[in-house]
């Protein structure tokens, strides 16, 4: 889920245009009144992709489709679409990001609930006393504490940073990689007796990060929120080697909504499939391949991300190293879907971008320091383009106010 | 979501053909092999009904279509599809089941996340040292046990019949009307200072049961699932009075599962758009009013049922008043989408159907006694006509096993 942002739902002015006013005799610029919320991480940029696809990919249900329930009524995840099953395998295979084999594939309303369900999954059975602490290390996931608390469980609760956790007995350990909000490729870090890793891998795909080696671990997370930029979808689906495990996993989401839609399955599978074969050698020559796409993408907004600050005092934006990706089998750099922007010492960053209508989420919100803010990178082209432009009038604080 | 059963996963053998075999120089009557589920309420019944739709109810969504979380940022229900509210409202008006004005729509994954919804944004703010009691008049829909209690949540617990509820304090009470399992009409039966009504409203539809008057209350769910069979889409709403539990609602189910499949909701917007359409005077002629149609079904079935027990002294169905329907302009029957049949004293019916290869949900589930079962009215042709040709043959019982 650390994919799939928590929509803090703020009114946004997208709809009000960049014009001009005459205003008592002297013309007024409203780009500059546009409220530029990057505080969320929808997707939208993927939008351009799948206009170019077109039609290839258009999905029809007919009314007499899907009525039941059950998806396939003899798979331990009795919801799941033989279709999406498929497809989620192939990517996996085209890509090499996972290995499918020995896990069982449960699908989720996104990764949100897979996240709820694996929780449940794994502390249900363990039938202690206390509720479970869940840890990740910060700056974590900005939802997570909100996520395992507003329940008010006895089953888990929010244990806070994994680096300043040292109880004894069981946790479980939140490993997202890349990391939400920095783009960081993470390992485990409290290394307990009893600990249970739960790995959220929204963004270990190629347009974000190198693909170092397929990941097989006991229970894995993605969406296709964060892979193909269909966040309405909620669609995501979990890796589970153990069968007990994907059973209460599947038991979580048979209580809480029976099921996963089946349209937002049959549409998401269709997409995996177009997905899949863009990256094959031989393909429907106005197919580009999805992953190259999109990588440039964020190549492009990284670099004029980097180019607007690189003459400013008062932001950071970090590095990453090259790393060899075995699906490109190219060494490539990492453009995570958020920017983790770092302001001088002592400015509280969020507050200052906000005084220029610029909405992000504070480090605050992630266990970090108020230097800190998470920006979305995905955002449509003239919402980002407006915000680089106002991020590089940005240049000093005065009273806790920006001067131009 | 007593419309929305918990799909209890039990292998049907529906795959295997009604066949005959010849074994040892005799031919065996397969059909008394094969299991006939009747356990969850599975509504594939309408699927002939959206045949007969044919095209005019497609959905088609290209690839571009909803990228984003949101569907509506300036809409309370940030997530709602306009259509889908317009649609809705539309359907409540042309029903007159239930009072649109001055109610927040809330979308929901099937109504069953609704029900969770709506005990958080009702417990959530009351902030009591103690989990509200949520209690039902037995027999309650079978699944409110589980679904309140299966994260130990400390807002909320599962507190029974409500006919024996006499706590004080505040309290929950689910009010199911028609009523899962049995199909009666229901008022709330507890009646304290302090309590706060849900009701549940998922078979208050013209073929099932009289629409007597429009509801009007402060927490009202509905479900496509059983209003027109879609239980595939999982999509139910919530008419909701008061703005602040409204958005609880939508903050848990932004906390959830971060809104609602578009897809799903693209496609019920649809359907009831559909059906809306087939109930005026003035439409295409081959559409048939959905509702007539639906309700011919379901007599038929009933009436099929009455005849196949007529004759045996070990089963009673229900008897239903006649009722003047406001929507069909006449007096009409009730016929529930579950028979809740009663076997004679002293017999363990689930049992004994579970014998036959009947699967069905014992009364125990539902806060009742061994002697009921509830059977699905909803299943496929042949499904049923099996399960009443093998009941009609079942007579007495001796040691547990019924005399044939």
């Amino acid at each position: 889920m650390c994919g799939t942002e928590q929509a803090v739902v703020i009114k946004s002015s997208n709809t009000s245009s960049v014009a001009e006013e005459k205003e008592n005799g002297s013309v007024k610029n409203h780009s500059f009144e546009e409220i530029i919320n990057l505080d969320h991480g929808d997707p939208t940029m993927y939008e351009s992709y799948w206009k170019n696809v077109g039609s290839k990919c258009t999905v029809t249900i007919p009314a007499y489709q899907s009525l039941s329930y059950f998806a396939n009524a003899k798979n331990l995840c009795w919801f799941l679409e033989p279709t999406l099953e498929e497809e989620i395998k192939m990517l996996h295979n085209v890509v090499g990001n996972a290995i499918v084999q020995d896990h069982y594939i449960v699908v989720g309303t996104g990764s949100s609930q897979l996240i709820q369900a694996a929780l449940y999954a794994l502390c249900d059975s363990l039938n202690e006393p206390n509720p479970i602490s869940v840890v990740s290390a910060a700056p974590y996931y900005s939802s997570y504490p909100e996520v395992m608390d507003f329940l008010r469980s006895r089953l888990f609760k929010w244990g806070g940073d994994a680096r300043s956790f040292d109880e004894d007995g069981p946790y479980i350990e939140m490993v997202t990689s890349p990391n939400n909000p920095d783009g960081v490729i993470r390992v485990p870090v409290v290394k307990g007796a009893k600990g249970v890793l739960v790995h959220d891998f929204a963004y270990y795909w190629p347009q974000y990060t190198a693909i170092t080696s397929p990941a097989d671990h006991d229970i894995m997370l993605f969406t296709v929120s964060k892979c193909t930029g269909h966040a309405g979808s909620r669609i995501g689906w979990a890796l589970v080697r153990d069968e007990n495990v994907a059973k209460k996993m599947v038991k979580f989401i048979e209580l809480n909504t029976i099921g996963v839609s089946k349209e937002a399955q049959l549409r998401a599978a269709k997409i995996l499939e177009v997905i899949s074969t863009s990256c094959q050698r031989f393909k429907p020559h106005d197919l580009k391949n999805f992953f190259e796409y999109t990588h440039n993408l964020m190549a492009e907004r990284w670099k004029k991300l980097r180019d607007s600050v690189k003459s400013n005092k008062l932001f950071y934006v970090p590095k990453f190293p090259l790393q060899y990706c075995h699906f490109t089998r190219d060494f490539t750099e990492t453009y995570p879907a958020f920017a983790w922007l770092k302001c001088k010492e002592g400015i509280d960053c969020e507050k200052l971008l906000r005084g220029h209508k610029i909405l992000t989420r504070s480090g605050r919100r992630f266990g970090s320091d108020q230097e800190y803010v998470r920006i979305s990178m995905l955002a449509r082209d003239a919402e980002f383009d407006l915000f680089l432009q106002r991020l590089s009038t940005i240049h000093g604080v005065s009273n806790g106010n920006s001067e131009l």
